[in-house]
């Protein structure tokens, strides 16, 4: 049931005919979970390559004068060197020092970026504050739609769209304006899964539609098929889903982002004041990765995905929520996120959770199951 | 499908239990937007008492000493006179003078607000704008979840519940802290209907359950039955819908809302020196209600209601778009809510919409179909 009060994306009538099943809504526009095939999707992403729509993720554009100051001010990680051609993971907070949302910033030109933003009004938050501060910036929601492909041939197929030279040239979260048969975008190494990527960020709305069959028909021979951001992929890897691991009140220490706000650095951010004073009388909650420890794991077929957060239990007592689930297929057992006190953040520690009225057990595990907890790669 | 990156509202199990068939996301919360039969729940609101879980409509709360100058600062409607139990309906614009949110503003103290607020994430910029200003005022989201009662035995029903006297001495927009067999609540005459009705704002989300199924009860002798947010009745009855019907660059005069605007008031606000400017300049574009023409109403069937925005053309010009639409039951046609050209406003002009490929007129209403366009009555 779709209604006019959500944006539909530049690619949906794309996806609609290759089969969605499911859409979820994000940045106030549909954004496809599911084509109805998990098992397959999940295959796709890790063998092959999968063609996703998250032009959900939209852009939050900053130019003018004082652009790349006001950027760096609204980012608790230091920007310090970002070029154009260039882009950041870039943890944003707010003057409280909760965590608002976690963009990628592409530096466009040296009085232009792109904050690449997860599902919270951003832009909004970001207009106040350069209204009220009297910033020379214009900050806009620009026309573009990020368009990924991601798995491990995604790397042959941007070969076969753009050329060898031109994906040669771009090292991770490098990216270019280029085209694709006339289209224009630019052109990113980067994508939120472990298996290696590219977003095309489309800059014409209205070529949604071409852009999705010339990528869905190049990839023909590399085995593409349609997917999304993948549940069980990004807890194997370690990647957070802002929103969905933490909640309004989660700090970037607690989220496991520590290393990225620039606490010692020159450069003033919003939440700079509040985050010291959070460090100063400690962190009291961990995100750590656990696993179902139930012998039986047919058990879990029912539970998982988990459709919300649960209290956890050491000892009887609630220490936190287990706030996301899935089963894995690479380690064939479950997985999942908890946010809990720090005393039960120790790996080993092991967590009773009731789902549905049947109870689990969760270990806390040493570090996430692909590699160290990076939501994204420095860069 | 769902997970944890949307929150579930308070009512969520109950409305399951009730037979919700779709749900859409407002506030990153699934609410109820239809129980599968559409004929009914508009005979439900319009002839007796619909029930609907409307939590997703979250309040943003303001409090401390400059509470009441900051809660004025945000509101382009002069908030002068409203009291402790007393509601107005404030539209609020940012810096440019754009629409970005249309709350009911609840006084529950000198030093105490509600934001009763549209999807936006109108927290997170009021957040900025009071750290930035270094106001007096804590502003977050509490535990509170609306639950409306609405159609024309929601009196007979709230008197069931309340008692007589509270009921008798609550005006429109007044409200008044009480609570339901120990559920404790603030009782408000208000909701997104014309039907008249009450808004429960729940303050324990722990007790959704026990407060649905205690209306419900209740309201068995008069007929109640679940329901949403009404496409057709808010059409008819001339309510904004924030965020559908405008798009993010709408300001209140095209919205309708220009009586709300205190542009002559001493009181100061966001927005109003650039309201008053484009005043100036002349608004452009208005937002009108529309009729379809088309004799064959059958042709309407497979198309109404709108999924999406479609262009409407004036002698072949594209003068603006048509941005909901739906089948009256009362009118018997279907009709809409078109944002265009001010040259295109005026009553009686034949404007042209393509939808799915077939051709429909429309004609430009003299004013909404039930009211005088008043998105909620002045308080």
């Amino acid at each position: 049931m779709f209604g006019p009060r959500v944006r539909k994306s530049p690619y949906h009538e794309a996806t609609v005919a290759a089969g969605v099943s499911a859409f979820t809504v994000y940045n106030h526009m549909y954004m496809p979970i599911s084509f109805g095939d998990p098992a397959e999707e999940y295959r796709r992403l890790t063998e092959r390559v999968a063609l996703w729509d998250v032009a959900a993720q939209r852009q939050i554009e900053i130019v003018g004068g004082d652009a790349a100051a006001f950027t760096q001010y609204l980012s608790a990680r230091s920007l310090g060197g970002l070029k154009p051609g260039r882009a950041r993971y870039a943890p944003i907070c707010d003057h409280e020092g909760n965590l608002i949302n976690d963009p990628v910033a592409l530096c466009l030109d040296d009085d232009r970026f792109w904050l690449s933003i997860a599902d919270s009004d951003l832009g909004l938050w970001a207009k106040a504050v350069a209204a009220e501060r009297g910033a020379d910036v214009r900050v806009f929601e620009p026309d573009v739609s990020p368009l990924a492909i991601q798995g491990p041939r995604a790397e042959d197929l941007a070969v076969d769209l753009f050329g060898a030279e031109v994906v040669g040239a771009l090292g991770f979260f490098h990216h270019v304006g280029t085209d694709l048969d006339g289209i224009e975008l630019v052109l990113c190494r980067s994508g939120w899964s472990k298996q290696s990527g590219f977003e095309l960020f489309l800059t014409d709305g209205s070529r949604g539609a071409e852009l999705w069959d010339t990528v869905m028909a190049a990839g023909a021979r590399f085995g593409i098929g349609p997917g999304a951001p993948n549940p069980a992929e990004r807890v194997e890897s370690g990647l957070l889903s802002y929103g969905s691991d933490n909640d309004s009140t989660t700090n970037p220490f607690e989220a496991g982002l520590g290393r990225w706000v620039d606490l010692d650095g020159e450069h003033d951010f919003i939440g700079k004041a509040a985050l010291r004073r959070l460090l100063e009388r400690g962190v009291e909650r961990s995100l750590v990765n656990v696993s179902f420890v139930d012998a039986d794991g047919s058990r879990l077929a029912g539970v998982l995905p988990l459709e919300h957060p649960r209290s956890a239990r050491l000892d009887g007592q609630v220490v936190g929520e287990l706030r996301n689930a899935v089963w894995s297929p690479r380690l064939g057992h479950g997985i999942g996120i908890a946010l809990v006190a720090v005393a039960a953040a120790v790996p080993g520690t092991c967590l009773v959770v009731e789902i549905d009225g049947d109870s689990f057990s969760v270990v806390v595990a040493p570090e996430p199951f692909g590699t160290p907890r990076r939501p994204i790669p420095p860069s």
